[in-house]
């Protein structure tokens, strides 16, 4: 039969982008194209300890149905953390467990939104959190980034031109794609102008804990005195992707309607993955652990620089982060980008064009992201010679 | 500050009901409110053993990001399962994991509806998908059910009636809250009817196979010949509902659509629980396993049904499931319903009204829900002691 499918979902296309990503899969291709934290950083044998001794001692609150919310524990536990961390009032805000950090933010746009409501986001920003928003048929506005994040100028006039802006989206560390940080001074700004035109932030930092360069810069929720930021966090960086545990802090009111609207999702999270990560925070030495993956993020991201640095063509400018799994390459206007994409996954090398990352496919961009977390340094060292000798070949 | 919340969650009202299950978590409330499988039906030594081996012999498998569709073994494992129980059609139709049932349903209506179109329901019916429904704004409609099923001149009715009516929500086996089993005269004539008007079906079957009495009736599913079914399933009844784990079959057109709502929700369901499921399929004895679980929700909702009969007021009629966890219990209609439950709970125990159930909270109903597989045997007997007694003074 024809399928009337509805206008949510038949504006979601598949992704041009998506012919260069399956090539990842072939055995013998590179790929700097993935997002996965490290396997070297996964902490097995604890999760391992964790489950088995659930199974033994309490294994029907680990299989039986539980509250939306999330184990309380974990809640618990999870509270007592970003209280210390500074980004969270624990007299305006709650916290609910989500299924990884992509349903923190999918479910904080369906709370807040209406079709045709505007949610400005970074441009470029994370492709799986714009296509989120735009599966609620949003207005979508990306605002151009400096070295220092969003940029206020710019940020101002889409507040005031855009009808009925409800929420600004910002990953302050570490952005994926492009691995910039925004400086304590714009976070400070950027609040102010929320407050000044009553717009929401939401916050989303899964990669803020591993930050293998400089010092720490207090989140955007830190600032928060009037309970405006939905803070988004995740434990697919720090410990594990595959058990999908995130969670939002927000205030309790926003909560309480995300409750509602996780309840008719998907019920609740897994409960023995919030189990293993409650036990992972208290029971193991986290701030080890963490030291342990930022000591391997910090040691793939200085080998991809350096390489790219000894073979790249000086034409292409790259971004140094100091933290997360992202560097953003480049191109000078005038190249083609996607033609580079093109030739680098025939030579065996995936990269992700830059316009996946923008909030419409053809918004024009030079860029493309690469990951260093995920390549054995040897395939670190032989991507970057082969997308070298090409960058060479076609710009210099 | 003043949050300004999306129409869809504002819609999303705290229950009524909410004030009686509250007591639900009182250790000396005797439950019949819940909708738990019994723990006692959970294979913890299988779920133990697999994620044990998995964790040592494939940890990384089982910790890092996986793809959307679902863990593949999995979904071949099912695919072969549903062709011999003849609800997969190998040709048209194709198959995606999903976090819990509760999500497959809440993602076929998002792809289906705009806000304003109509999704047609049996009344009553299961809360957790009524809500689900109305957080994507459509416009929601019961039609009542007689011993057979959804009435077909009713159903006809309001398919005729309403503006662009998508789809047909069924539980055709022992429907939560009735425990009604629909007759496969009906599913064959709701199907005809579908087909008539060009309506799609999303058919959630949690508990067919957890039927303990009676024959069994063929999915509407397996009548389907133009991919107008999509069919829900879970393994929350048959192996534990904490691991969030339940499947959708459909077109592979729908699934398509379907994947992409759920990369934006969740990414993909908690590898590890796919792995649980997949194993418990292939390397235990599943039809043994079943056939426990069988026996002890026979032996439960025997138990039940003979303590009414004891007990009750021969003004309460009962329904007599075939499977399933629930009995739906029937006052005359000049009863105080809420009245009964509030008094039962008062009395220590705690039954749901049946308007939980309804499409409005407002529609009149004389009903209320009884869970079977939950409470120990003693409480079984004490509790329908308890209600029973009070339903005599009440009403005889």
């Amino acid at each position: 039969m024809n399928y009337s499918f509805s206008d949510k979902v038949t504006g979601l296309k598949a992704s041009a982008i998506r012919e260069i990503l399956k090539f990842t899969a072939f055995p013998d291709v590179i790929s700097f194209a993935a997002g996965n934290p490290s396997p070297e950083a996964f902490p097995t044998e604890a999760v391992k300890e964790i489950t088995e001794r659930t199974l033994t001692e309490n294994p029907v609150a680990a299989l039986q149905y539980s509250i939306t919310e999330g184990y309380t524990p974990l809640r618990d536990t999870l509270k007592k953390r970003l209280l210390a961390q500074n980004s969270y009032n624990a007299d305006i805000d709650d916290l609910i467990i989500t299924s990884g950090g992509q349903q923190g933010n999918e479910l904080s746009c369906k709370v807040f939104l209406n079709e045709g409501d505007t949610l400005i986001c970074e441009s470029p920003s994370f492709i799986g959190s714009l296509n989120s928003f735009k599966s609620y048929n949003v207005n979508l506005v990306g605002v151009e980034m400096d070295g220092e994040g969003i940029d206020l100028e710019k940020l101002e006039a889409a507040v005031k031109s855009n009808k009925n802006v409800k929420i600004i989206y910002l990953i302050p560390n570490f952005q994926n794609p492009t691995g910039k940080c925004m400086s304590y001074e714009r976070r400070k700004e950027v609040y102010k102008l929320a407050q000044k035109y009553d717009v929401m932030i939401l916050e989303d930092n899964p990669y803020g804990e591993i930050r293998f360069e400089g010092e720490n810069i207090p989140s955007v929720k830190s600032l928060d005195t009037d309970g405006r930021v939905i803070y988004v966090g995740s434990f697919s960086k720090i410990l594990a992707p595959g058990i999908r545990v995130g969670f939002v802090s927000a205030p309790k009111d926003v909560i309480q309607k995300i409750v509602v609207c996780k309840q008719v999702a998907d019920v609740h999270t897994n409960i023995l993955a919030q189990i293993i990560a409650d036990e992972f925070l208290n029971k193991y030495d986290i701030e080890a652990h963490l030291e342990k993956i930022r000591g391997i993020y910090r040691a793939k991201c200085g080998l991809m620089l350096s390489e790219i640095e000894k073979n790249f063509s000086k034409k292409i400018s790259v971004t140094h982060p100091q933290g997360g799994l992202f560097i953003w390459a480049t191109l000078p206007a005038d190249c083609d980008m996607m033609g580079f994409c093109k030739k680098a996954v025939e030579a065996k090398v995936a990269v992700v064009p830059g316009n996946a990352f923008t909030v419409h496919e053809d918004d024009p961009t030079s860029s493309f992201r690469l990951n260093f977390s995920t390549p054995a340094d040897e395939q670190l060292v032989k991507g970057c010679e082969i997308l070298g000798k090409m960058s060479r070949e076609m710009f210099d």
